[in-house]
């Protein structure tokens, strides 16, 4: 798919998912697109558990009241930073940054692969929730989901909704010109 | 460009640019990919001031000792979130995300265009430079450049470094399994 076409078609999807599957190959190459995204003096702090397994995906669809994704997502990616990030430029850490580039990489690349998903973010960081999901992946203490995306093949059709106009958030050579 | 080509070849160019120019319309197509990338709740929080005004783009490019794509950049785009971000989901803000989320789709389109670029982060946040070039685009107290992008078309070949393993960022089902 075109990088233009991809980047328009991209939407957060929160709708029912087929029984369509989504295959192991398709989840290394969106994971393997997230490697590939810039971070902070290419430190690469970003890690994934790909979760596939049946029985861990049937513990993650039950926790979400709302959001169907949530609810009936074949597989999740889980995004990793560290709890304490180092610095890696002077006292400076990437990590929320590096983290973010690499998921709307693999936002990308879900859409172009015919998946949808949704970023989830904050609901992870409320009632324990990134830390239940993280003892289910053996995660270590020293490191946090801070990213979630559930993946299937999307049952309804939606699209991106429209975004504010160019003119109200950007600008030639100064701002509010 | 096909978007798994685009993000293969995006990497970061820190060498020099030919005299070639950065034209006004490829610059509204690399910030409208920005406009399009997600955000919490959709909250569309970054702002962009495209630089391409020859006088002030003489002046950042006096600012950088050594990046050779930050002294010779035709045009810059600078990214703004809030000083001081407001919650949009409970207590959360997601303006850094939000940023990085749509500098990565700036930056593949950058890619998909022939031009190159590198992500300015931390060098930003030193000896009040961000501040500097905020006062040059007549940014309000409000905003903060977050990311500032130097773009031109790339003199010298180059490309991605080699990244560290799928085995060793990703796992499947358990962390380090």
């Amino acid at each position: 798919m075109d990088i233009f076409e991809a980047m328009q078609k991209r939407h957060s999807y929160r709708g029912p998912f087929t029984n369509g599957p989504v295959n192991a190959d398709d989840l290394k190459k969106i994971v393997s697109s997230g490697l590939i995204a810039p971070s902070g003096c290419n430190a690469q702090t970003t890690e994934f558990v790909i979760v596939d397994d049946k029985e861990i995906v049937a513990q993650i669809n039950k926790m979400h009241e709302l959001n169907k994704a949530m609810q009936q997502a074949r597989a999740y990616i889980a995004c990793l930073v560290g709890t304490d990030p180092k610095p890696v430029y002077q006292e400076f850490s990437f990590e929320v940054e590096d983290c973010a580039a690499a998921v709307e990489n693999m936002l990308l690349a879900i859409t172009a692969l015919g998946y949808a998903s949704v970023w989830i973010d904050g609901w992870l960081r409320r009632e324990g929730r990134a830390a239940s999901i993280a003892e289910m992946l053996n995660v270590p203490d020293t490191k946090t989901i801070r990213i979630l995306l559930p993946i299937g093949v999307p049952a309804d059709q939606s699209k991106q909704p429209d975004k504010k106009s160019f003119q109200e958030r950007a600008f030639f050579n100064k701002y509010n010109a």
